[in-house]
């Protein structure tokens, strides 16, 4: 059964700029759709690691994945605590005073202990999910994945139970003094945009009788990747 | 004196696609200065945190800031062993098979522990590099921090010594054997692009005489901003 919210604890308990703060599972699961990247932290004789990775959210889980052999995702298998953060940039703050200077942004942070997926079926659905999540609807036009290239896998499953989202909108909020100040003040919004997609034509030397990757027509996913990720925007 | 290199050590030698991994300062200094925010990690009571932040570099150091009570400020400059990660995204890697599909990107990792800036004319330069890694020449043209608002602001400072750099470019690398498949395969370009500026208009509301910031030029550091960064592209 979904709960309406996330665990609030003392380690999700939003301590400042509350306002900003949700654990709303909705916000929370869009802001995982929105993201393209997160950023994976654990422990290790108490000094911490952080490394980017790819990932995706599937109902109430997010996977992670590597190789077998990859350290960082045998840790989190092994047990390590872990905290999960994504953060989706919308744009820079510019206020009239330094001191006020800020980026509007979504971030999740989801803290728990992960564990490794041995269930097939699963794993299968977790590697294709994260494709999608790069560009959705891309798995379906590749190649699947053999059993050989499951077993050299390594999928980790993190509940989303215990964990918080924050966001900041809008324009800059400077002191009332300053809003005379002859500086330029508002938002430059940012964004993630694909330029024009390189195909690679070395599948012209690949086996006879192959169709050259260079006539082939871009897919829609990729000339409509912004519009279909905006999907997931605020 | 600048040293050539990083320093190797367990925690940043490369594990797995060596290949990729440079501890050159160059190299490392492009991409903190290429990126546009951290994703800071430190653990508590062994239990890890990744928390995302504005940042700069400055020469072998990088400089965060937060209020003085932000506890993960606080907690840095207490001495916790800290992991600062900056990762920029280059582009999607569509590879035939789910298997190899990747991303290109840049990253860094730096290992240390901070400490706080206590010199006043440090923790000033540290707050307006931080403006101007936001939007180069952004500070000039800004309200400089006054006293209190020194008082009130907690910047750390890490040093640039030991961490890595991790490097993927370039199209997809898939087996022999699926190179004949119908599936396109190539790269999805993906850049952090500022759309039309919006100002503040809440300065006409501001004292009398002020003139009202919607009469004011977009600055040349917006206009050009993405030209000013990619000065850091690789």
């Amino acid at each position: 059964m979904s709960q309406p919210s996330l665990l609030t604890t003392d380690r999700t308990r939003l301590r400042r700029k509350t306002e900003r703060g949700s654990y709303d599972r909705e916000t929370v699961a869009a802001i995982l759709d929105a993201g393209l990247i997160c950023h994976v932290g654990f422990s290790l004789d108490g000094r911490p690691w952080v490394f980017p990775t790819a990932y995706a959210r599937v109902g109430e889980v997010v996977y992670l994945h590597g190789a077998v052999g990859n350290f960082a995702l045998r840790t989190l298998a092994g047990g390590a605590e872990v905290c999960v953060t994504v953060t989706v940039i919308d744009g820079l703050v510019l206020a009239r005073s330094a001191f006020h200077h800020s980026m509007n942004y979504r971030s999740v942070m989801l803290f728990g202990v992960a564990e490794a997926v041995t269930d097939e079926t699963e794993k299968r659905e977790a590697l294709l999910a994260i494709v999608d999540h790069m560009a959705p609807g891309r798995s379906a036009d590749s190649r699947t994945p053999t059993p050989e290239e499951l077993r050299s896998t390594l999928v980790v499953r993190l509940p989303i139970t215990e964990g918080s989202a924050k966001v900041r909108t809008g324009p800059p909020i400077d002191d009332k003094e300053d809003m005379g100040l002859p500086h330029w003040a508002g938002v430059l919004p940012l964004s993630l945009v694909p330029g024009a997609p390189i195909p690679d034509h070395s599948g012209s030397s690949g086996p006879p009788g192959a169709t050259p990757p260079a006539t082939m027509p871009t897919p829609s996913y990729l000339t409509d990747w912004a519009a279909l990720r905006d999907a997931n925007a605020p």
